[in-house]
């Protein structure tokens, strides 16, 4: 629709050269291949640049213009592009046609710089030299602003105000810079067009062109593999694998996203890293869709990478000059609208309609689009969450069969029939101080039957299976990772990676320079000024602190839930209200779960922020570094969170119980608490059970949902618009307006963190909730057409980044992994009462069977030796009055010289514990090596493809050595002394 | 000196055009850089080709020279070469000059194949076509001629005679492949000169070298990094750093080897891919020393892999056709001699005096220098060894101060002082049946005492310290990869390992072939063959069958010295010989470690023949698949070897023993063996002692050094010359020949795991034998010097194989690491007295202190209950009726309901011991894996220059690109509308 607030004057000529370049371009194209064009074109290029480049007129104009933002949207833009073509106005009413394009409709935008336009009474005033704190305040001024994740806001902040004057020197600065870093990308070969008149009152935009040699040159430099013209067919094996292959994908069909109609499966162009000097190789007929729009962008960002201010004082690079607000956010651009009726085809609309839906639930995801609209680290997120949800569908169903298994066995589970059965008539130990009184042990039958569910032989065979599928997935991800590596020509990419690291953040260069002015005193000026260690330690030193504070915090949390279970238990307990005793233990657990769940989500909420801010205390070079630092203090803060109930659960509860006559009290006269009698599994069961939904649903529904819808009304009601009003605005917009009003892209961190968190669920304690891998999964189904919503519509476009792994995120996984072994070795051994049966079963039984285990695991208990003052206040609450009461444990008889000491059994049991922990623990670490080495990394099809490639590109090149040879001799033939050029037939230059 | 015998009416126009190349190479050189000299050199190359090629004359002449071979030595030297040019062989008789180089003394020998030189009368018969078996039979006989390890010998076989007819066939079959194989590299642009008429009768050698053009083609194809002309200067971080490493380095200068006197150390020359059309990057000034010795053999040997013989029945490339025996070797050639006096030096020369001598035990190895000469894998090795053997220092330092703590508190240890107190009168029951008598505990008072040595709390520390220490050793040695990876150019080189799977083994192409000629009349015959997991199933169950036999066989040996030990003990109790019998313990002892080293020494020799017996069997693909097969199985067979009789030793030694009235009988009336009184760690102590100094000494000294010792004196007497005659002998032979005395290079695979196997000696047991880690050391000072000699003066020069890490050793060795802290862990807790002492000073010991563990570990026995026929025959041996003895076990007493059950002490002692093992296991591995991810695999400096250099790579790029563009635009303004035609000043064409 074409109603920019344009900078006439200066595009017109652009403009002109453009239409000339295409007429010519076209006849070149058709008589001449050799590449004659480009540098012509660069030439004139270069010669308009110098025309065009000494006033810097364009930043004038654009401030004058500014200055009326007060008098509304539609007036200058009226006054700006009708007069220009109005005939195109009409014709691009319903959003632009093939991406979105400069002023002419020809040169892609493949990036936008947005900057604040202020006031223009400081027009032009070329001077750098002032106080250099005052930048420095107000640099960590606009920083904070940034870091609040949105551009700051257009109004007048009272504080800023107040510095009114030094503003306008930090204002003059910031054009400055500005200046200099477009001249600066002008000088790198890109083409900008400035955007500051449109309907965003206050904002302006740079757009940016990357023109073809640019492309070009980056391509090579970035080693860029690309698809040659050299196509071959893919084997997929044998017959037999290639008809299987077949059978799979016809019967998958349904499963399949309609992205890519009618691509030929079986044929693959050979890549290769991009190279001027061999350009013949690729297939150059179309250039507009040589480089696709996400290389584009990723193309642009790198030049912005490097391109540097060096005029003032401080050199700073496209990060400090975010950081500092020079510019206020740097972003590529969607493809087109999504949900437009007359919207063309689109990428994103395609993933739109095909991914971002939760009506596709069940389909594949379509990878290899998500990879060209996103890049391949959104990517690999992606394929990652695919792999570890359709890994999650046999575990799921494992764990159901072993619960349902547990299901069908519980009424021929001896121990709990024997609980259960009247005759054992057992008197009990009372279960707390004078207020309780003895009970029978079959009103523990429910208990100890529901126990059965999940404390069953098949649990063992669930962890131990469990663990191999851990070690599976790895390897399953790894072989993925690799296929997806080959697919997406990344083999052989592999340093660039580092290249990213090293550009300092805005925060980290802040603090450089603050440094650098307190030592300009003390050292010569050349040397290089680094933050070390000592300037760090006080933030280490800080981070350490809070960080042991924090996961104090957590301790304490969980402790002040286990006073409370005690203190109401006990009150319950003393109630008169028969129904709230009967109802004691399901309202403690529940209510004591519910507290935890409640304090974990909020906990992780803070300890997120305190995470992110012990981060940026510590000033971290470069963004890779503290995405690391950040991702690890997140991870242990929230994992400590998430966990410590848990493990309290499984491994502290009940053991420091005491004995009656001894009990162990904390706090003055609260006895720590015991288990139910069929062990603590039954808790950590539930505690599991409603942490893993409650944090899903609630973090889902709520922090993912529900939030963003708050936040987009929230922005709705402030520009004052009714909803019609703001339809018909938005349909006026152009691509980079509206791409604005998006959130900014945060990064994958937290969609991870999110997945770590539940894989951790699924495998730590699956020994005690053979049910988690099922909700992971109902919840990871939901989470990916979440996320898929999330990326295509609610952010701005991220920008492409090249990946070939997941990064730390493998590691962690790892870790977890070997932890979740050692963690069910224990969970199996200590919390289950799985090695107390097996014991007593071989060796103490009278009959091999398990009629007696009840019996063999409670010890007995004169009543005559309570301590004073703890006896039940109701001795004779059963009926009949009790000489001996029953607890669990194992300890000397009554009746022996050390009454109440542990006994032989317990040691015996104990070792028996520890050895199945070793034996376990050791033969499922051993058959995971052995999985991982017998799984190769590599799929071995993709690993003789690359050979095959690697052939054919060396055939490739020895065919063209020889025809470059045959050329050489008849050239060398006909003038045998005259200097050789070189045969140009072979390598058309296009660049 | 030149006196080949040579085909020369064949090489003289080679050497006329060379000398002609020659002159006018120099005139262009100076007029002209641009590049007009090599094509058409070439182009007159190929016209040669053309003109020389169509009779194989060269072939049929040499045929006819070999015919004379019975004539001697000098007859057709003298006949051949002095004629041509008697000036220059006094010149060249103390050797080549600069390498070895072709007749014309230009072009240097790159690579030497060596084959048979035939009867005459089978003159080109050029048919193929005779019976496909009788290929097959001759293929396989010189194949297992090649297996043998040398060339086939040269006397006629009786076999082979009784086939005369049908050898004809073959030799020509064999020639007429020879003459393509050389067809076909001619082709590929190599030069090659034949060499019949030598002093070596019936050997012909083939000379290869490789010219320029052929040497850059290849390394662009490799991707050869080499070092471009730009150099930039590496910092050693801040000043404080620089000086200190500037002293350590002033520091142990005496300890470097004097190879590269007056390199700058801190300037490095950027590398990049050999590439031509950036040849201006490099600096070709030298061009005879840009690619050196080793590269060049590499480059020519990639191009014979690729070049195949294709117009015979089979499709065979070079590893074929030497499996064929078409060819009998191929190797590059060494630089020149070690140890004659007028020799010049040469790299080999320098290797010889700073590397490969005794003398310089205590200097750094000169791996720059190792990996110039023998590539990168060789470098690796040495480098490896050379980090193994450095941090073994700290190692056996610790292991030595470990076993003097162990010696200077062996009279404070309480246990041991009251075993030796004579008030402590214990009698302990016999250790034999009958035979043997009741026995006071003071007698054991040495082996108390001697026990102490290596069984003390500090032994607990060591071997947590060798733990980490392992880790560290890891960790170091990735890092010293790194590096060496980053000064050798590696980094980035990835892929091209693999490149080298893909030539199949001449094993599999003659099973293909087999399999082809057998389904041919089933199948089309386009179809491929290829081996399947059918084909190979009987050769995998025959390795496992043999696998588990040998394993077998090992086990029984153990068991049989076990008996051994047990009946000499028997019946050296019966002998009535006082110092027999006061002698038996160290005896048995002795000898059973004695005849336990002998066999493993024995079976180490058998079992690495089996392995590589089974691998052939399975016949791999491709030589890294045969390697890495034979790599696993000669390491499974010889690490049960080695280990299992110290296993026993550890871990069930003692342990099935029984208890007095019930012990344990194995075949017929043999007690099982008890340990001494103090724990079996003595006695494995001693076993290791002696299966790591025995190894060691006699696998070095006699296999090592005696062995080609011996086989050089058998190689001498056949050739029926003294030594004098030999000696001038050896002066007048050319490089090529002298080399192919050599024995030929087997790999690196003995050596490694000759190391893997004492890493484990040293990891695995070193809490039963602190000081391993010092043998080791002592061992492998002389072991790196010992195979410095073997490579450098005992064998033919390798093919400089790129490698990046040491491949499958290094998950060996990680393994090794892991497995070692359980096996300690089971060492400390099980073998040694640790957890007992603990546990009773902790929960029974009255005062806290030792006194009376002793008495706690030993239980009663009433001798009354002696099973009928197994009571001593002298129970008045000690001189008093005996009615209670004692034995170290933690039984119930004899008071109580149930005597002789295992006790509740033997349960808590256990379970102690149990936990210990979770604890030592999880704490060490979790220590490993921290100081794994604490220490960066990559160091922090080269991270840091890796990437300046690709920034500078960057920069430079960016640079020739303004030049360029530059040059264009002038090039534009001239003639803007005529092809454009590259700039030929940046990019000298030399190629």
């Amino acid at each position: 629709m074409q109603r920019h607030g344009d900078d006439d004057d200066d595009d017109d000529p652009m403009q002109a050269i453009n239409n000339h370049d295409k007429v010519y371009g076209k006849t070149f194209l058709v008589h001449d291949l050799s590449g004659s064009l480009l540098p012509e074109l660069e030439e004139r290029g270069a010669m308009r640049r110098n025309d065009y480049y000494i006033p810097v007129s364009g930043e004038e104009k654009a401030a004058d213009f500014g200055n009326t933002k007060d008098g509304g949207v539609s007036q200058y833009s009226k006054y700006d592009s009708i007069p220009l073509n109005s005939l195109k106005s009409d014709e691009a009413a319903s959003g632009p046609k093939q991406g979105p394009t400069f002023q002419d409709g020809q040169r892609r935008v493949d990036y936008v710089l947005t900057y604040h336009v202020q006031k223009p009474q400081s027009v032009c005033r070329k001077t750098s030299r002032f106080a250099d704190y005052h930048i420095l305040r107000s640099l960590r001024r606009s920083l904070s602003m940034m870091r609040s994740g949105d551009t700051p806001p257009s109004k007048e902040d009272p504080e800023i105000a107040a510095h009114k004057h030094r503003l306008d020197y930090h204002e003059d600065d910031k054009r400055f810079r500005q200046t200099e870093f477009e001249d600066n990308l002008r000088e790198m070969g890109l083409e900008l067009e400035k955007d500051e008149g449109n309907k965003i009152p206050g904002i302006g935009f740079l757009k940016i062109h990357a023109p073809w040699n640019v492309l070009c040159r980056e391509a090579e430099f970035m080693k860029l593999k690309l698809p040659t013209k050299k196509v071959y067919e893919v084997k997929q094996g044998s017959n037999v694998v290639e008809r299987i292959n077949l059978f799979i994908h016809k019967v998958t069909a349904p499963l399949h996203p309609k992205v890519e109609p009618n691509r030929p499966q079986n044929v693959k162009h050979l890549s290769h890293p991009f190279s001027r000097e061999k350009q013949h190789l690729f297939d150059l007929s179309d250039r507009e869709s040589f480089f696709d729009s996400k290389t584009r962008a990723s193309i642009v960002y790198e030049v912005l990478k490097r391109t540097r201010c060096t005029k003032a004082k401080y050199t700073m690079g496209i990060t400090s000059l975010l950081g500092n607000g020079v510019y206020t956010a740097a972003y590529p651009l969607h493809d087109g609208d999504v949900d437009g009726m007359g919207a063309e085809a689109n990428d994103r609309k395609i993933l739109y309609e095909e991914w971002a839906s939760y009506s596709v639930f069940y389909k594949y995801q379509p990878i290899g689009l998500i990879r060209k609209y996103f890049g391949e680290k959104i990517g690999l997120y992606f394929a990652w969450l695919g792999v570890y949800t359709q890994m999650l569908i046999p575990a799921a169903i494992v764990g159901v069969i072993v619960f349902l298994y547990g299901c069908a066995t519980v009424d021929n589970d001896i121990p709990s029939m024997e609980i259960c059965d009247p005759r054992n008539n057992i008197t009990m130990c009372p279960l707390c101080d004078r207020a309780c009184s003895y009970w029978k042990l079959k009103t523990a039958c429910g208990t100890a039957r529901a126990s059965h569910l999940f404390d069953n032989p098949a649990t063992v065979f669930f962890s131990i299976f469990m663990a191999l599928w851990a070690t599976m997935f790895m390897e399953h991800w790894k072989r993925r990772q690799m296929r997806l590596n080959y697919i997406w020509d990344l083999t052989g990419f592999e340093e660039e990676e580092q290249a990213h690291k090293d550009h300092h953040r805005a925060e980290y260069e802040i603090q450089v320079m603050q440094k650098t002015l307190k030592k300009q005193d003390m050292y010569p000026k050349d040397k290089k000024v680094k933050l070390t260690c000592t300037d760090r330690a006080p933030a280490y030193m800080m981070g350490l602190f809070l960080m042991l504070f924090m996961i104090g915090v957590t301790f304490a949390v969980v402790f002040g839930v286990i006073l409370y279970r005690i203190s109401i238990k006990a009150a319950l307990h003393m109630s008169s209200n028969p129904t709230a005793r009967s109802n004691i233990r399901a309202t403690v657990k529940g209510t004591a779960a519910v507290i935890n769940l409640v304090i974990i989500i909020i906990m992780d909420e803070v300890y997120g922020a305190v995470a992110r801010w012990l981060t940026v205390l510590e000033v971290p070079k470069t963004d890779k570094s503290f995405e690391e630092r950040l991702i690890i203090k997140t991870f242990v803060l929230k994992f400590a969170n998430a966990f410590s109930p848990i493990v309290y659960l499984a491994f502290f509860r009940g053991r420091m119980v005491g004995r009656p006559g001894d009990y162990v009290y904390v706090i003055g006269s609260y006895r720590m608490e015991e288990c139910a009698h069929a062990g603590c599994l039954m808790e950590l069961c539930i505690q599991l059970c409603i942490t893993m939904l409650g944090k899903q649903l609630i973090q889902n529904n709520l922090f993912e949902i529900g939030i963003p819808k708050i936040k987009k009304l929230i922005r709705r009601r402030k520009s004052e618009m009714d909803s019609q009003q703001q339809e018909d605005y938005n349909m006026t917009l152009q691509r980079h307006e509206k791409d604005h009003f998006l959130g900014p892209f945060v990064g994958l961190s937290p969609e991870y963190m999110e997945m770590i968190i539940q894989f951790g669920m699924v495998t730590l304690f699956v020994a005690s909730f053979p049910l988690a891998p099922l909700f992971a999964l109902l919840n990871n189904i939901i989470e990916i057409r979440l996320d898929a919503k999330k990326f295509v519509t609610e952010v701005r476009r991220p920008i492409a980044a090249r990946a070939k792994d997941i990064g730390i995120w493998y590691n962690l996984l790892r870790g977890l992994s070997k932890v979740a072994v050692i963690v069910n070795a224990f969970v199996i051994s200590f919390t289950s009462d799985f090695i107390p049966r097996l014991v007593y079963q071989y060796m103490y039984s009278p009959d091999g069977s398990m009629h007696g285990f009840v019996n063999h695991t409670l010890s007995y208990f004169n009543v005559s030796d309570f301590k004073p003052g703890t006896a039940p206040l109701q001795p004779m609450h059963l009926g009949y009055e009790v000489q001996i009461c029953r607890y669990k444990d194992y300890r000397e008889t009554l009746w022996s010289n050390t009454p109440y000491d542990l006994s032989k059994e317990f040691w015996a049991i104990l070792a028996c514990r520890l050895a199945f922990v070793i034996v376990f623990q050791n033969v499922v670490m051993l058959m995971s090596d052995f999985v991982d080495w017998l799984i190769p990394d590599i799929p071995k099809d993709i690993s003789l493809q690359i050979h095959k490639e690697k052939i054919l590109m060396v055939e490739l090149f020895m065919k063209e050595e020889e025809g470059k040879k045959l050329l050489r001799d008849n050239h060398t033939n006909q003038s045998p002394f005259q200097p050789r050029s070189r045969p140009a037939s072979h390598t058309p230059s296009n660049c």
